[in-house]
């Protein structure tokens, strides 16, 4: 009996991708409701013009807005129960998500707990109702693609690690993605952000779950973060500016990325880049990008098919050309002891991600990649 | 001021793609409701096994049924109305539509008028409002890709040609897509269907309309089907079988061909071809198949880079390899007088897909390109 092809596809979102993407389609908030819940960090959505244009377009359809700009990085489980409670207080019909990863996913986190009563203490147990306020999602960074994934990654205290709430009704209905809103990030945030793209697309690619559709839009995903390569690292090494063009693709990679690990998920990198950031604040694209190259190398070993269609993507001849590659975008490595990354591993080891990798690793072999990632 | 990216995406559509989908997926339909009205043809649904394994699931799942399996080639406006009333009088909660693209596009228009007061004389005017009974599609053939696009084409008997209804409400919430229904198929409709297909990824990378995520989609398309070239001649030439993995691909082939013209439409191919379908009963896929080299000649004479793309994709050198390649699949054209030619082109050249076209042919172009392909 021949194995035959096995792929399946589901992604909801209704993404308008666009320069003037918000007010090209001012229209569309007017399916949501009369009152909206503006989710978003404290300075970057008023600093790139985005918040103002969602306010315009709120303003032009008469909907009422309250705005939540609180959410900090990595955001916590407290901060997602109080918008949620905003929410609930003022009767919001729908929520809007500006910012990176950090709001968007706080965004729907409210958005869940504003039609649901989830007790703070099994948040991230799951087996939540198929129910959310509908959402919009704007993204002002070129990295998460949480525009498009049914994903919340919210800080785990009790885990000590961050950890991600999982439904289908936690994909916004809408992505509104304008380049604009990127144009003034610095170089730093330009590639940790362009990191955590192409951590997704190649741990998509990689994951024990990829499919035939996944690996087209990877593929992609990694092929446009490529094309940009030589732009990063005149922007890395001279500071010159990144142009909109460049800041299209980027975008266009981390939308790609997200629609990849909707179907995949991630894998070890993601796993073992949270600890990172839990215990050493290590910004979570740059965890990743560290942590991408001796993964692949690691994988390769014993299943190198996948490995080589990525290198391919990139026409990279190696392995060690792909660290090369990364390495030569990252500026500054954090500073990690051997029993924080033995602490790191112990943890890393527990999380779902590692049993989608082909090869899984061993505790041992989490300590090895950090090692020789991070020395 | 530089020209950024544009480019749409939604396809809301759950397709789950694999062996014995249905039964794998049984519990899906407990999520539709207790009563479901199936949509398909008098015999293949029978033969292939399909309306079987449907009822294996309805009937484990509790769910009552009614079969209506009066769907015919070339769907009329009469038999959707007649299905609807079954729907609203039986109380139906949803649709599932197993078949080629009649049954599914009947099926799609049934749910759309079982919901919704629409007088037989506007059916084709649009407007509609956002509502039609959720609908399951299930493809027993690999072509149309109607499991996955908003459209349903119907015979217009005032137009003189095929029509396509299109609302976002007429997306199927769920594709089950089980190449094994394909498996007894003949020859003739499987290469028909097979052109098909090929027509809407290249009409779609042709389109005005065309984006990166559709060229995507398009260009994987394409290469599938150029994969399956070697078996199919083989049928053709030796009458030799299709072996299941070939029959994968090309319905892989064709639900990606349906996820492009969802978002680029179909160009100057459709409305010629509806002429050859209306007035001589040509069948559908074939009849797209019989213009499209010429219509990729047309094309190329003044836009030629979607083109040497598409030849890309399939390893050919040019477009007279294009027509070679299309007319060793096809056994007999069908007979045409100089004056049917002027008679299709005179109502082809009202087709809003004309429009698509990036070089509009005039109706002398289409006179040309009907002349050439067909004598």
């Amino acid at each position: 009996m021949e194995i035959l092809m096995k792929t399946n596809f589901y992604m909801p979102v209704k993404v308008l991708f666009e320069d003037n993407c918000i007010a090209n389609h001012q229209d569309i908030f007017a399916d949501f409701g009369k009152k909206a819940l503006i989710v978003t960090g404290r300075n970057s959505a008023k600093q790139n013009g985005s918040e103002a244009d969602v306010i315009d377009a709120l303003t032009s359809q008469n909907i009422q807005y309250i705005i939540f700009d609180k959410i900090m990085s990595n955001p916590t489980v407290n901060v997602v129960y109080e918008g949620s409670m905003i929410a609930r207080d003022n009767n919001c019909d729908f929520i809007i998500s500006i910012g990176g990863g950090s709001p968007m996913d706080a965004g729907k986190a409210i958005a869940l707990l504003a039609r649901q009563d989830i007790p703070m203490s099994s948040i991230f147990s799951g087996g939540f109702d198929d129910d959310a306020l509908p959402m919009i999602h704007i993204p002002t960074t070129a990295g998460t693609g949480s525009e498009v994934t049914p994903y919340a990654i919210l800080t785990n205290d009790i885990g000590q690690t961050k950890t991600s709430i999982s439904s289908p009704c936690l994909f916004p209905k809408v992505a509104l993605c304008d380049p604009k809103y990127m144009s003034q990030l610095s170089i730093t945030v330009t590639i940790n952000t362009a990191l955590d793209a192409l951590s997704h697309s190649m741990e998509g690619m990689i994951s024990k779950r990829s499919s035939q559709m996944s690996n087209i839009l990877a593929t992609q995903g990694i092929r446009t973060l490529a094309s940009c390569y030589d732009v990063l690292l005149d922007a890395v090494k001279n500071g010159s500016e990144i142009d909109m063009d460049t800041r299209s693709k980027l975008l266009y990679a981390s939308t790609l990325g997200g629609m990849v690990i909707s179907h995949t998920g991630t894998t070890a990198v993601h796993a073992m880049g949270y600890g990172l950031t839990y215990f050493k604040n290590v910004d979570h694209g740059l965890a990743n990008g560290l942590l991408l190259g001796e993964f692949a190398k690691f994988t390769a070993k014993t299943d190198s098919l996948n490995i080589i269609h990525i290198l391919a993507a990139m026409k990279l001849a190696d392995c060690n050309e792909l660290c090369d590659w990364i390495s030569s975008l990252i500026a500054v490595k954090p500073t990690v002891t051997e029993d924080e990354i033995k602490t790191f591993a112990s943890i890393a080891i527990k999380s779902k991600s590692i049993n989608y990798c082909p090869v899984k690793p061993t505790e041992s072999d989490l300590i090895d990649m950090y090692t020789k990632s991070l020395f």
